[in-house]
C-alpha cells in the first residue's frame, strides 16, 4: 500500500500542540547534559525496587486477613476485575482520612491514571456537538487532549495571577450560552496548578461552587499535587461541595507509584433512570464507559497501590511527609536561586518576573521575549538548560512570553546550576530581542 | 443539585446493548449456584499467586542482565514510561517465534488490554462523520463499544457458518460507498471468533486481503484465542499480509496474565508527513492518541508480562501447551456431552444445532425459540444454567434465536452437569414456544 495520508486520519494526530511535546523530547535527547526544568516527574529518590514486592505482599496478606482463600487471592490478582475497580473502599477511606472528603465507595471508579478519568468524564458529560468544556488557560494538556480525542470543543477561561476568577467563569458561560452552546463543566486544578503553580483561595473556591450551582455546570477538580506539598492545604472543592457539583479526580502517581498508573474519579452525582436502565450515580456511567476503554484497571496495579496505601495505615498523609518536605524545599531553593541570579532591580530592568507557589511541582515565569521552540532550542544548545514554553498549555493561544519551570525532579545542585544557566539564557534573549527591536 | 438527566449524558450510557451485560451479571449474582456458560474468562487453574513475584523478579534480573544499573531498574519500574511501551522488542520477538509475524518493534504499541488498542485504532482511522467501520456480525462487543464511544458508525457484515465471506465484505463496502460513506476498516477475529467460534479458511484469508487491497480498507485482526487453542493454527492475516493492509491486535490476557491487562497493536502502515509533523508509522499516531487515553501502559504490568514471556524463553508457545490442551479438551468434552444429551435425531426434531470449533473459548448454538433476557432468566431460575444471548453481539439486530456457549472457565464435571441442564432447558423452551404457536 502507499502511505496513509495524514489528512485521512483523525485530527488529533495533526494537532500541532500535541507535536510540541515531541519537540521537547527531541531537544532533550539531543542535549542529554542539559539541566531540564521541563519534566513534571516525581523525584526518583522516594522509590525502591524492593518496595514493589513488599507492596504486593502486603496486599496479598490484606486479602487473606479479610478472609479470602488462597484461590480467591489468586483470582483477585490474576483475573479480570470489575470495571469500577477493586480498591474503592481503600480509596474512600484514604480520601476521608487525608482530605476530609466523605463519599461512598460506590461513587469511586479506579482508572488507569487520572488521564483515563478525564477521558471518561469528558465522554459522559459531552453528549451533543453544542456541549462545551471550560478549562482554565493555561491548562494541563491531558484534559485538552482528551477533549480533542472526542471532538469536544474547549473554551479557555484565562487564569489570573491569583488563580481562576469565578467572575471570568460566569463571563465565559454566558458568552457560550449566547452562542447557543451548552457549557457542561469546568476543569480546574485548584492547588499548585499545572502549569502555573497557582492556588485558588478559599473565598474563590466558595464563589466558584456558587457559580457552578447557579449556572448548572459541574466542576472537574484535579488534585495531583496537594499531598506532596508542604504545610496545610486549602480544602478541596470536593470537601466544600454540598450540592454534588464537583467531580473529583485523584492519582497515586505523585504520591506512591507513578508506574502503577492508578488514578480515580469521585462522581457521586445522581443520574435519573430515564428510559433505559435504573437510576444510579454518575460513577456507574463512568464505569460503563471505562469498560469500552480499558475494561478494568489492571488488578496487578491495584495490588501495588493498595499495598502501598495499606503500608501507610490506610492513608497517604504520613507516607508523603518526606516527599512534601523535599518538594517544598526544592521550590524554596529554586525561588532563592532565582532571586539571587535575578534580584528585583535586575528583573525589573529585564522585564522578567515569576510567581511564588507554596507547593506543587511548577512555577510560571514571564519573560520579555518569545519563549517558543526556537528559543528553547537556543536555550538547550547554547546554555544547556531546558524548560517548557507556556504557550503549549494555552488551547486558545496565549502564553507566548512565559515559561513553565518544574522543580520536582532535580537535585539541589542541579537547581543551583540550572538557575544560573537560565539567568544567562534570559539575559541573552532579552538582549537579542532588544536588538531585534532596534 | 437535582439528578443529572440521563438524556443529557453521552448516548453510549443509554445504549441498551451495553446494559445487557449488566443484566447477565445480575442474573448470575441472583443464582450463584447456576452453572454458567457465559463468561469468556481463562481457566483459573493455570495461575499461581507466587508466580507474579517470580515474573517481576525475572524482569528485574533481565534489566540487570541487559546492563541497567539499580537506579535505572528502579526508574524503569516506578516512573512513567514511553507512550508506545517498554517491552516492544520482547513482543516483536515473540510474534516472530510464535506466529512467524516479522515486524519491527517500532510498529508495536503496548496497550492496556486489546480493548485500548481497539479504541486507538478506531480513533485514528475514523476521521470524518462519513467514515464507517465494518464489523463481522455477530461481533465482539469491545469493538462496537469503542466505536459507540467515539460516535463512529458501525456497519455489520453478516458472518456465515464458515466465517466472514470476502464477497459479503465487497457488498458492504460498495453499499456504503454508494451512500457516500467511506469504509475505512474491517474488524474481524479470524480464529475461533468471539462469539461464534468460527475460523476463516486460508483461501478466505487470501481473498479478504485481496478485497482490502482493491477497496482500500484496512483489516483490524484480533487474535486472542490462537495460542490457547490446540494443534496447528491457520496463519494470521498479518503473517500473510504483504501490503501492510493488516493492523494486528494481540493480548496476554488469555495466555499469561488476564489481570495485567497488557495488549498490543501492530501498526506498520506508513503515514505521510503532511503539513504537520514528520512521516512515520501508524503506530506513532496510535502512541500519540494513547498519551491522551492512559499516557502509558503501567510499567508494573509491563514487568509482570515481560517476566512471564521471558520465563517462556521469549515466546508463548511452550507456556501455552498445557492451557491449549486443556481448552481443547474442554471444547471436545462440551461437544461430546451435547451430542449425548441431544443426539442428531433429537436435535433435528427440536430444531437445535451448534457448530464444532476446533479451538477457542466459544461455540454458537441455534435454537427454535427467542433466546432473550426473559429466556435467560427462566434458564437460570428453573434450570440453573446460564449462557449469553447471541443477539447481544449483533450491532444491527439478529441472532435472536441463538446463544453463545463458553467452555473456557468450567471444569469437566461442570460441563457434564451444565450440558444436561442446558438440554432440559432447551427441551422445555422448545415445547413452550410450540405451545405459544398453537
Amino acid at each position: 500500500m502507499s502511505a496513509l495520508p495524514r489528512s485521512g486520519l483523525h485530527a488529533s494526530l495533526s494537532d500541532p500542540l500535541l507535536d510540541t511535546m515531541n519537540f521537547l523530547n527531541e531537544v532533550a535527547s539531543r542535549h542529554p547534559r542539559a539541566i531540564s526544568f521541563a519534566p513534571g516527574r516525581p523525584h526518583d529518590g522516594f522509590f525502591a525496587t524492593e518496595e514493589i514486592f513488599a507492596h504486593l505482599r502486603r496486599y496479598v496478606e490484606h486479602l487473606a486477613d479479610e478472609g479470602s482463600t488462597p484461590e480467591q487471592i489468586r483470582n483477585a490478582l490474576y483475573q479480570y476485575g470489575p470495571a469500577a475497580g477493586k480498591i474503592r473502599e481503600l480509596i474512600a477511606r484514604s480520601l476521608l482520612l487525608d482530605e476530609g472528603i466523605d463519599v461512598p465507595a460506590a461513587s469511586i471508579v479506579v482508572t488507569v491514571g487520572a488521564q483515563e478519568a478525564m477521558l471518561l468524564v469528558v465522554r459522559a458529560l459531552m453528549a451533543d456537538p453544542a456541549d462545551v468544556l471550560l478549562v482554565s488557560s493555561p491548562c494541563y494538556m491531558g484534559i485538552t487532549g482528551a477533549a480533542r480525542l472526542l471532538d469536544v470543543d474547549v473554551v479557555p477561561v484565562p487564569e489570573r495571577p491569583d488563580g481562576l476568577a469565578p467572575a471570568d467563569v460566569v463571563d465565559a458561560v454566558e458568552a457560550q450560552v449566547a452562542r447557543g452552546r451548552r457549557p457542561r463543566a469546568l476543569y480546574v486544578i485548584p492547588d499548585h496548578a499545572n502549569p502555573s503553580g497557582v492556588t485558588m483561595s478559599l473565598p474563590a473556591r466558595y464563589a466558584l461552587l456558587d457559580v457552578a450551582e447557579r449556572h448548572d455546570i459541574l466542576l472537574i477538580e484535579d488534585s495531583p499535587y496537594r499531598l506532596v506539598s508542604p504545610g496545610e492545604q486549602v480544602p478541596t472543592l470536593k470537601r466544600l461541595d454540598t450540592g454534588r457539583r464537583v467531580v473529583h479526580l485523584g492519582t497515586f502517581a505523585k504520591t506512591i507509584f507513578p508506574g502503577a498508573r492508578v488514578g480515580y474519579v469521585v462522581a457521586d452525582q445522581p443520574v435519573d433512570g430515564g428510559d433505559a436502565g435504573a437510576a444510579g450515580l454518575l460513577a456507574d456511567g463512568l464505569a460503563k464507559i471505562k469498560s469500552m476503554v480499558t475494561v478494568n484497571t489492571p488488578t496487578l496495579t491495584h495490588a501495588g497501590v493498595g499495598g502501598g496505601v495499606l503500608g501507610g495505615g490506610g492513608r497517604l498523609g504520613a507516607l508523603n511527609e518526606r516527599p512534601a518536605e523535599y518538594y517544598g524545599e526544592s521550590m524554596r531553593l529554586m525561588l532563592e536561586h532565582l532571586d539571587r541570579r535575578l534580584p528585583p532591580a535586575r528583573r525589573a530592568e529585564l522585564g522578567v518576573d515569576w510567581n511564588r507557589p507554596g507547593g506543587g511541582f511548577f512555577l510560571a515565569m514571564s519573560v520579555p521575549f518569545l519563549a517558543d521552540n526556537a528559543a528553547l532550542a537556543r536555550s538547550a544548545e547554547q546554555f544547556g538548560v531546558l524548560w517548557t514554553p507556556m504557550s503549549y498549555f494555552h488551547p486558545g493561544g496565549g502564553g507566548e512570553r512565559a515559561l513553565r519551570l518544574s522543580t520536582s525532579y532535580l537535585t539541589a545542585a542541579e537547581i543551583e546550576e540550572g538557575t544560573e544557566r537560565l539567568a544567562r539564557f534570559i539575559t541573552a534573549e532579552a538582549a537579542r530581542s532588544a536588538e531585534l527591536l532596534v
